[in-house]
């Protein structure tokens, strides 16, 4: 048996989520047909983000183990050829020690959240970024962000649904930068709450369209309230940008 | 009568190119049927570039004549409400002079070309980019590039169907530049031939990938002949950006 670490980009429209389900077609499910017809041996796909429907990945890690060794580029590509047409890519394969786990071996996970800024429905970028069309000042956005670094109970940005068996996360850093019409806001953490990023940034939106004053973002953080949360951003908008290991 | 100059972004796969046709929807066809709901009187949009067909759009000025004077923000909202669901979308209306003519004033025409230049098959960026899997020198292919700089017979880069009168055209500028795993190449000039834009990046390409040294670029240019061109890049990737006019 070899374990595989693969980095994996996909459009996350057409799926339920990262997750197996029985409502519908996921990212997981998708890899281990793949890597069935590949290799013709069962296996399970693990992520280090386990992404809602919707959401898409640029650099989403994941684990395999396939029944024996292949080169690296044979089992990227064989991967890629069973997932067409679906819109998964494998960019990177890489055999790893058995000791590697693309979840529990995460040291931190990096998102980004696009917003398009802007009053004209969108045409190019559809399903793939967040149109807000009240305008946003994003250095506002900046600044009350930074009220939500560190460790916090972050029970306010934290979906009902959430399995996480504490509350409290720790954010290393949070940013809403400008670039024309488009706003990227990226956020660096250990491990994150389910519907944390979407939740802040559905907050930090409040805040630049004019509506919050900075301090009530620190108020919903200490409120670790639910009902204390502005609304949640859509799915559309978010990206699973990279985790970061330990040296292999 | 009133004409509005309107700045216009598509998404170019559903259509069969800018201009009216029989066998399918185009987004001339479309502007003047959102023109016609708004305001229930006929008009013909003028584009200042005829795209084919999956050619995208990210600032296509064009012009249409309303029957009487709207605000130039009435005119946006409601050609795009009824745009809807149709991936275009106006971003800007201005009221100009009948003198205005988004084609016959244009002075400049403004071309982005994008090469994802990747192994792994395309998710997010589908339909929007040319992935091409072998390795590319985009500093060669910017070097080629300009040999194709300055007034010149394009016939090697002219589609067969093109009706322009004269093969002649003056190429201001064209630049390949590498981002990450993406290459773009723009190129400006005061206008272009049918699949001029194409046929060039196509046969950069062939620079790119090292099949082709730079002077065979130039030795294409002087053959005057479609048969020494490279293989015409597909239509996915090529975006017209905008036109410039003189102030209005």
């Amino acid at each position: 048996m070899q374990r595989y670490k693969l980095i994996v980009e996909f459009d996350g429209a057409p799926f339920v989520g990262w997750q197996r389900q029985e409502n519908g077609p996921s990212v997981q499910a998708a890899i281990e047909v793949a890597a069935l017809a590949f290799c013709g041996a069962e296996t399970t796909a693990h992520a280090a983000g386990r992404t809602d429907a919707g959401v898409h990945a640029l650099g989403m890690p994941v684990h395999i183990d396939l029944p024996k060794e292949f080169p690296d580029d044979t089992v990227r590509d064989a991967l890629n050829h069973h997932l067409q047409p679906q819109p998964i890519a494998v960019l990177k394969a890489d055999a790893v020690s058995s000791e590697f786990h693309a979840r529990f071996s995460a040291k931190a996970r990096h998102y980004l959240y696009r917003i398009a800024n802007r009053r004209a429905p969108l045409t190019l970028d559809r399903g793939k970024v967040w149109r807000v069309a009240g305008a946003l000042d994003a250095d506002a956005m900046h600044e009350a962000a930074q009220h939500l670094v560190g460790r916090h109970d972050f029970s306010t940005f934290r979906a009902a649904q959430c399995q996480a068996a504490s509350p409290e996360k720790t954010l290393t850093s949070i940013s809403a930068m400008r670039h024309g019409e488009e706003i990227a806001v990226r956020a660096s953490a250990p491990s994150f709450l389910h519907h944390q990023v979407r939740s802040m940034v559905g907050t930090l939106v409040q805040v630049g369209l004019g509506r919050w004053p900075s301090a009530k973002v620190r108020a919903a953080l200490e409120a670790r309230d639910r009902s204390a949360c502005g609304p949640v951003a859509p799915a559309d908008g978010l990206y699973f940008v990279k985790a970061d290991y330990d040296p292999l």
